[in-house]
Formats: structure tokens, sequence, C-alpha cells
């Protein structure tokens, strides 16, 4: 839990760099044996691409790193509930563990339909606030 | 629907592309006021990356040939139903049209809970056959 908290820190920083590019805010981070294999955030403005969301980019990232496909043994921390996308994503992947900050009660999986591995093991509500708040200033900003 | 048929053996020529590489053998084209804006093939065993689907990279090409991220107007062709990330995909593209040939009965969108956008017209069974044989072609030679 507390490593949890540390890891989710470093998702919300990659969050917060998002968030200054002016992209939506999502920050994600893919752990392997306890150390940082990949981290990345949403640009699907800079990269004027919607499949540029941050947790597509760290499971291409953590595959490189790896060698492999696979995404067994690793957790990833999102600071956002993944879309269908991602959860379809994260699904071939056969992540073994996904934490994730703020439910997305409109754009979720869980509301979306997608559907994770049966294998994954999923934590939620790691500084939910935090990851909240940064999404709501920036909706704020943007009107 | 002769027009279709043209543009899904374009997309069938992609998919055998990846057959002869070793990659399940799926392949997309997008087509803009009648003109190929891109094409291309699965290439997660290539790429080590299960990101790397037909449609995915599909997406990024048209969306870089037009200079932006939606595919309003735009047409795909896939050889394949969609699996639950690309229809993901498909969903925050805005993709007008879809075009499948083959449906997906184990991992296609409509057994694995994914969502088109609703303003996706879609047209099913072009080439179904051709599809079909071509997939399971390549996995009786895995086997």
């Amino acid at each position: 839990m507390e490593n949890d908290e540390y890891f989710m820190d470093i998702a919300l920083n990659e969050a917060l760099t998002a968030f200054e590019e002016g992209e939506v805010p999502v920050g994600a981070v893919v752990v392997a044996d306890g150390r940082i294999i990949a981290r990345a955030h949403n640009l699907t403005e800079r990269l004027n691409d919607v499949t540029a969301h941050a947790e597509m980019q760290a499971i291409t990232m953590a595959a490189s790193y790896l060698g492999g496909k696979y995404l067994k043994g690793c957790t990833m921390y999102i600071t956002l509930e993944p879309c269908a996308m991602c959860a379809g994503a994260l699904y071939w992947s056969q992540l073994s563990r996904l934490v994730y900050g703020a439910a997305d009660l409109h754009r979720g999986y869980n509301v979306m339909g997608g559907l994770l591995h049966p294998k994954t093991e999923i934590t939620t509500g790691i500084k939910a606030n935090e990851c909240t708040e940064l999404i709501k200033q920036f909706f704020m900003k943007k009107r």
C-alpha cells in the first residue's frame, strides 16, 4: 500500500506534465520487480493520435524494455480508470496487476464495456482525490 | 458494394503480407474521398507489442495523413471484426464507416464488450469467406 502510493505519485507527476502540455492529464507507470520500467503520459494532442493514451505508450515501452509482449509479473499504475481501448490493450498484455486512482464514470471501461484479463488483479482508489482534482482543474481551465 | 469489395481486396492483400511474416493475418485500409490514405497489417510479433494491431496502425497513419486525430468522413476496411481495444480506438476516432470481413466469434468486440462510436455505420460480411480462410490456414499451420 505504501509502495502503491509511492508509484502513484510518480504517475501523478506524469499526469502533471500532461497538464502543463495542454493534454488531458493522465499518467502511467509500469513496475516490474519493484523497478519502474516505463512511465508515460497522455499525448493525444501533441501526436494528433487518439491511440496515444498514457497506458498504450506505457504498454509499448514496458514490452520493449522486457523484450517480450506480455506484461506478466508487472503492475501498472494509472491515475485514471482506463477507457475501453486501454482495457482491451491491457487484456492482450496479460498484465498481472492494475492500480488506478480515480474512477472515470463517463468513459471508463466499467461503463464503456471493456474487459481486463481474468488474471489481472485490480486495486482502485489510490490517491484518488489528487488524480480527480487534476482532471477537474484541466476541464475547468478549458471552459 | 463494388467499391467495398475492391477496398477489402486491398485489405486482404495486407493480411496476406502478415500471413507471410508469421503474423496473425489481419489487414486494414482507410479510405477518404475514394482514396486510400492508410494501409496496414498486424505487426504484434515483429514489434513485440500487443497494441500493434492493423487497425491501431491504420488509425495512427490516417490521422497523420489528415493532420487531425478524427477520422470523420473516413471508411476503414478490415478483414476481421475488431477486438475490444481496436473498437475502443475507433470509438475515439469517430470513424464514419467500418466495413469488416469475417466475424471474430472469440475475441471480436461484439462478444468482448467493446463499443463503436454511435455515429459509425457498420457493414459486415464483405469477402467474409476469403478473410476467414486466411485466418483458418494460419492457425492450422501453427499447430
